[in-house]
């Protein structure tokens, strides 16, 4: 990376040499102690890991390709060496997998563990896939499965002390993996009209790529790619249905294809099912339809850090 | 700024255009409640200017042009009202006044104001200025004067309730200008070999600065241009050279110029003075040399967040 970082960490700023042709991309996320993790439950390498996969998702969910980050952190002084050497050992296997070098940062002393990052990323001029774009009848995609990172935080959630970062049962939650080969080849093969990442759940973020384009959208609700639960789960209320719909922090990417392309969608790619969920309407309105035909409208039940004041995720 | 950010707030992240021919700028600075800013005593415009000039003023530092910014900004549900309009006014005006602007973020609820400014810049490629680069002899010069914000904060730190921002004497602390003029103007004539920007206070800056060089310095105390300050904080020990050495908070321009070049640099740029504080030494230690002649190590007394745990400014 020298070429493209020829000054990094230790001047007042970081330099980053942009490829010829291409657009810059950039995002940034909040990683807070109480809010995004808890301290007594989530392992330093799993916040190190985490705090950049879900910043770099932000790149994947516009088929771009992910170049640089800054890291601004604030810990307690008791956090100086175990915790930081365990953060800073998933922040850098985060950092390898994803080619998404440290530029720069900043960090200070506070009592919350507290944690934004920056990703920087590139695209060729013009090609990023936004979340505008989709016409009414193309076909709804997702990635992966959906819930399977809720269905984590809940097992998390119900057991005591810090996780084990090799429960693979946690490992969704814990280690969730940013879809960029997928980003990148559905922007490579002009296949998707609008792409976005599902971070808050997908009944809310769905709205939000509908709105973008004034259009709406038909859900199938037997067609949702969602995880297996305990019977004891079931019995507490909670369904693989509604985990798909509302759960959180998966990182999958949900995408629209026009109907003439949708045969060219495999069913998976390198791994990753990938599953048609629905169409858009001209209506702009978000709807599901049950098993049993009926459809209900969807209603935003995922994250939303100013309806929830309790630690979710 | 329509052709240089074709997608701002609203997708999974901004998309920047680079100017030909330029490397870009990235830098990030932590605003916190309790730490940089006290929620009952800065006025929320003040915290809204304030979080992005100091962030600019990194770009400045290295005789770039800053083009936009992203804002993390997490609040209580409380200040969600005027607060948040207050602040986003401060904002306003300077991403007006400094030519930035937003091109994204992430917002939160939390009980602590917390900020996060991440700043994208641009300089000809090869052209900024870093902190490395002095040479032996080399004159060491600041713009304005120093400890003009640290005398500020104390103002406000012994009144009671908010700060008045017209207040003259807060000015500097609340409404700090980074030198963008300067540092542009700098690079353009090629004539500084390093330039850092000073935030945490001369003797914890100036060290930095000879560090990247390895290199020392020389500072003479009777050419510091520093602040009057009242005959009441002589009493209490403040003296004006404390405050030019320690204070932080001041976002002028350090810069280095080779001797043969010193005769190019006027008294003063658009108002803003520029003096000649020392010299660079091939000996790595940083000295002050007092009135009298003498010569004493110059120990750093500025901003370290590790080492102070009080709310400082």
């Amino acid at each position: 990376m020298a070429s493209t970082l020829p000054v990094g960490i230790g001047d007042d700023a970081a330099i980053f040499v942009p490829k010829a042709g291409h657009e810059t991309i950039l995002t940034c996320d909040w990683f807070l102690e109480g809010t995004h993790f808890l301290r007594n439950k989530h392992p330093a390498d799993a916040v190190g890991w985490k705090c950049l996969a879900r910043a770099v998702s932000d790149v994947a969910a516009m088929g771009g390709v992910p170049r640089c980050f800054l890291l601004s952190l604030a810990l307690p002084e008791t956090h100086l060496g175990r915790w930081l050497n365990d953060f800073l050992c998933g922040l850098r296997r985060a950092s390898r997998r994803f080619h998404c070098a440290l530029a720069g940062g900043d960090t200070t002393q506070r009592r919350d563990i507290l944690i934004n990052i920056t990703v920087i990323g590139e695209v060729p001029a013009g090609k990023a896939v936004l979340r505008r774009g989709v016409q009414p009848d193309d076909i709804l995609y997702v990635s992966g499965k959906l819930g399977e990172a809720e269905r984590g935080l809940r097992q998390l959630q119900s057991r005591r002390g810090l996780a084990d970062g090799k429960d693979r049962a946690l490992r969704k939650h814990l280690y969730p993996e940013p879809r960029l080969t997928l980003g990148i080849w559905l922007r490579e093969k002009r296949l998707a009209t609008a792409m976005m990442d599902l971070s808050d759940g997908l009944s809310s973020d769905l709205p939000r790529l509908c709105l973008a384009s004034g259009v709406g959208a038909r859900i199938d609700a037997s067609r949702l790619p969602g995880v297996q639960i305990s019977s004891d789960s079931q019995t507490r209320g909670i369904s693989p249905l509604q985990l798909a719909l509302h759960g959180g922090d998966d990182y999958e990417l949900l995408f629209a294809v026009p109907q003439r392309k949708a045969r060219l969608i495999p069913s998976s790619l390198q791994g990753v099912p990938l599953t048609a969920i629905g169409e858009i309407t001209r209506s702009r309105k978000i709807v599901l339809a049950e098993p049993s035909g009926r459809e209900v409208p969807l209603k935003p039940g995922g994250w939303d850090p100013f309806r929830q004041s309790q630690a979710k995720r």
